[in-house]
């Protein structure tokens, strides 16, 4: 595990050279690599427990939650689960040496824009063990070299994932530094690995705001900030009743604590009879706590379903949780105007039957995603035929969206003439 | 000239309103605009030279020399072949709404990526007036407001242009505030607009490094930095000889005060006969003064032409000058090895009649533009068939190369589903 003890700059640079000899392997090559480290994980879970079981220990004794404990523990079965995503990612098409774009210009000159690696991925991350394999794959299958810079209570578990995946790449002639360790979870490590402006091509936070914010302070290298996501359901005046309530259900409940989790409910006001009550009374059945403002409140109150008055505030949370804002509006362009103000720019629905309700909030909606008559928990590199994701990001330049293979490349411009010089 | 007079949040909040209007905007509407642009700087050439004036007599006063005056002067040509501009960019085809990607899931919901405006562009710029109206012209085509901030030497004319642009966009039913300009061009106004982060999308500078410098100190906002090109051109051992010359000389003289001049030939040692003799002669006498490792220079001893022997740095410099650094190479791999070590990721060149060569420098070397047989001259959004450019971009997120309407946008996923929710 000798990555494990080297510097930041010099698993950069070590890195950084591999960068160069992966940018050009082939895609055999690299799936095979790719096999080989399912088939080493598979072959070395005693080792993996085995690791694991310290940071479990370490945790259990510096008191770190239960929640925190289940992200970080491995079994077999989630160690096979792990596997079988790399193998996926092997199944997935390369998206290096795709050809974006081409043409023939007026002097004869043949130009074509063709995808090709970005060079060197840095992923910071949070407790899951699971990343460190999840993001080498990705970053591997994409021509990339990867450096990955995890907790300091995952460390033992990232140290050996990391090296049994190292030594497997290796194996199948992938070169050295293609997947490099940066030891030590501290803020001054994340520092250092977020100012190596000459080697470093992207970095990509996976955790919670207080990495973010750490980050933003300090880092020069191109970084690409994974979601939050407030995301909305706006319910029609003309939306199907049925299908409004199961999405407005799904959008919420489905999974409560990801980015793509409905956070605020905006319902047509001519809907306050025909689907308004009946879909407080499920959501309340279902435990979620409505947060609602005053005319909803009215409204709950002579259904007899619990609420709460929403608070300014409430409009602008992202609650992951079992949470939801409802609020009455005008008409689409209210609720446009809503989103607008406080929305994510991550996922947003309509549920309509009108095509112009629907054109309009998909051209008017600013954002990632912007759904008709869907649940907003579609928003996944897996859910869009991408196959998998690093991330989601809500930022408008380069990646919108699910981050997958293509987004962790980027292109060159591949000129051919025959002695073309210009006038 | 009411614009002038905001605070820079003020030009901007406008400018994000103006936007989402804009975005929405069809093509019809947004060349309309365009033309009406074209047609009152026509219209108002007297107003626009009597504000130039005001400038040069400042400039004069001020001692800024005589290149700033010429690039700082307009006269009727100037401000005709600006409005030709114009009319050239409403001209092209419309970015917004083109589906770049787009298929139906297994689960029967479609799925499209669609281009869309980024939102707010801010430009900052140096002395040239034009870029006032150039800019304006490439973001309201792209669906995008602008918020220009110019340098205080060309303040009045600036004031004017983007005034006549304002109302005539106006006059011709674009939203007010799509063309913002911010008053005074220090850089407490520079900081302000480039931390404004709930408003701007993108700055874009357009100066020199250091106005780059600057930036990268303050910006908080994303930026694409306009390329610095050091170019190389390498000519291999199969090189057909009188092309060679011919690109060489090209891409050195043409316009060497650009960025995707020349600013290293590598020469393969087999060529010290066949070709670097005539090469040194033909450069020589074309006013090229060369720094050329020691081995060139022996050569150029032996022929009689004068040279200097290069420095360290001259490897890593971008002349912008009637200056090339010269160096014999062993192969096409240490070409490659070169350009890694001293390239700035612009435009490179390798000229070879050998199809291995070729394809080695192709994968091999990381720029924007790689060319085969061509002068690195043709980096350019003009040249590529892109219609025009609003600047060269180095960075590999986004926008590498030259940056079009297209890079002007982004996009965002447009679902539609018939009551679908995620299992």
């Amino acid at each position: 595990m000798a990555v494990t003890l080297s510097s930041v700059a010099d698993v950069c640079a070590l890195a950084r050279r591999a960068s160069r000899t992966l940018a050009q392997t082939d895609t055999a090559t690299k799936n095979a690599a790719l096999q080989a480290i399912a088939t080493a994980l598979r072959a070395r879970t005693e080792e993996i427990l085995a690791a694991n079981e310290l940071d479990l220990i370490a945790g259990r004794e510096a008191d770190i939650g239960a929640a925190l404990l289940d992200r970080l523990a491995l079994d077999e079965a989630r160690i096979e689960s792990i596997a079988r995503a790399v193998e996926a990612i092997a199944a997935l098409g390369d998206p290096v040496g795709e050809t974006i774009d081409g043409h023939r210009l007026p002097n004869g000159m043949d130009v074509r824009k063709v995808r090709v690696p970005l060079g060197v991925i840095a992923v910071v991350y949070e407790a899951r063990p699971n990343v460190t394999i999840d993001a080498a794959a990705l970053c591997l299958k994409s021509g990339n070299a990867i450096v990955l810079r995890g907790s300091s209570s995952a460390a033992n578990s990232n140290a050996v994932l990391c090296s049994i995946a190292a030594h497997a790449a290796a194996g199948a002639g992938l070169p050295d530094g293609s997947i490099g360790l940066v030891a030590g979870g501290g803020r001054s490590e994340l520092a250092e690995l977020a100012t190596q402006d000459d080697t470093i091509d992207l970095l990509i936070p996976r955790g919670g705001e207080n990495l973010k914010a750490a980050l933003k302070d300090v880092a020069s290298v191109p970084v690409i900030y994974a979601a939050s996501g407030n995301c909305h359901v706006y319910v029609d005046a003309s939306a199907e009743i049925e299908q409004a309530l199961a999405i407005v259900l799904n959008a919420k409940t489905q999974r409560p604590g990801v980015c793509n989790a409905a956070e605020t409910l905006l319902v047509h006001e001519s809907l306050v009879s025909s689907f308004l009550p009946e879909a407080l009374k499920r959501l309340s059945a279902a435990g979620v706590q409505l947060r609602v403002d005053e005319s909803t409140a009215r409204l709950a109150d002579e259904v007899g379903v619990q609420v709460q008055a929403a608070l300014p505030e409430d409009w602008d949370t992202e609650y992951l949780a079992m949470t939801l804002a409802v609020a009455l509006v005008e008409d689409t362009e209210r609720a446009i105007e809503h989103i607008a103000r406080h929305g994510s720019g991550h996922s947003e629905a309509i549920l309509t039957k009108d095509t112009g309700s629907a054109r309009a909030f998909q051209l008017g909606v600013d954002a990632a995603c912007v759904y008709v008559n869907a649940s907003t928990r579609f928003t996944d590199g897996g859910e869009f035929g991408m196959g998998a994701e690093i991330g989601n990001s809500t930022q408008k330049l380069h990646a919108r969206g699910p981050i997958g293979l293509r987004e962790l490349c980027t292109f060159k411009y591949l000129i051919e003439g025959d002695g073309h010089v210009r006038l």
